[in-house]
């Protein structure tokens, strides 16, 4: 089993985090993703047609891409420490916060960057105006979360979970786009503060 | 138990045809979205801060967001037949082509809609360039899909999963921008058939 990761992109450390968190082994392997390796013919047609990373090879050669699904083949395997919720209602609702950390936040957080910077620049189309509207609406879902975390430790409730993970991956990759945490976000200042403050940060 | 409803909205038919394909009843109470009710602060407050629907909102008051955290709710509660996997390797599979369904094919068609559509206009900062690129994206998505139906009976694999409703959700919402399954995609046109004639595809 290895995990095919880059350490400068924001999606494979959702990863590694998870991982780390669960404490966990798994060999890595890094991709060239500045000379598009991930988005070759090679790497399509025998790892990921999306020539997305992370991927998950399994030793049977079975890949499994995207990173909320990597995520889950290790909660099912290591189910301890739990963080994609213990029970139906728990379940949901962490995976209801990991959605919206995804779409309200991480999304428009690397859209920012997809959608206006140079490394993408023929690797996919990019529309700049959209990564304007991406940067303010990353803007907001922080305001917002500093709002959610006034009267919770972690995102989904009072466990850590991969709604954590996802929002940090945010927040730290935010900052190649300009998106910070604002002096008056306090609430979400803290959360970050102990959220990095994890030995699984460094992953 | 209740699921705050519109059925004319592509995420809320997720649901409906998740708990179909279950055999379960649950109670819809439709919400004007024409009106944008769901917008409006009483909803925003009371029961989803995203304005989203569908919203399914439990007997003490708990209200559960996110197409895809409701369908988790029903899959722990009624895992037979299962929609998203029944072991580790095949949770994650089910869940990474679900994520594709997702990332590839309906938020493409629903952004090609939402980013330029009279509808939209108000609700969300709109980029019709952007539409176009989401429309073009869609469309690559459903050559795509087409080759990967050549070998298998449905999305995931061998099994109809929660994949296959996210992507029929996402192809019969095409129409309204013009998104069609071309005559040369006779796999795609073949799967579409099959699902559009499960009893779920009424809900």
């Amino acid at each position: 089993m290895k995990i095919h990761d880059a350490t400068t992109a924001p999606n494979p450390r959702r990863v590694r985090i998870f991982i780390a968190e669960k404490g966990i082994e798994v060999p890595y392997e890094q991709v060239d993703i500045v000379n598009a390796v991930n988005r070759g013919e090679e790497f399509r047609t025998q790892k990921n047609p999306m020539g997305t990373l992370p991927v998950l090879e399994l030793d049977d050669g079975t890949c499994i891409a995207e990173s909320g699904a990597i995520c889950r083949y290790f909660e099912e395997l290591y189910p301890d420490p739990p963080l994609m919720g213990v029970d139906a209602q728990d379940k949901a609702t962490v995976e209801m916060w990991n959605r919206r950390m995804e779409f309200e936040l991480f999304q428009p957080t690397t859209l920012a960057f997809q959608q206006q910077h140079a490394f993408f620049k023929g690797r996919v189309p990019q529309v700049p105006e959209y990564a304007a509207v991406s940067k303010e609406k990353a803007e907001k879902s922080l305001a917002w979360l500093d709002e959610v975390l006034a009267d919770r430790q972690y995102i989904a409730g009072e466990r850590y979970t991969v709604a954590d993970i996802v929002a940090q991956c945010a927040v730290d990759f935010g900052r190649v786009v300009k998106i910070a945490i604002q002096p008056d976000q306090k609430n979400l200042a803290r959360w970050h503060e102990e959220v990095s403050a994890r030995p699984s940060a460094k992953a």
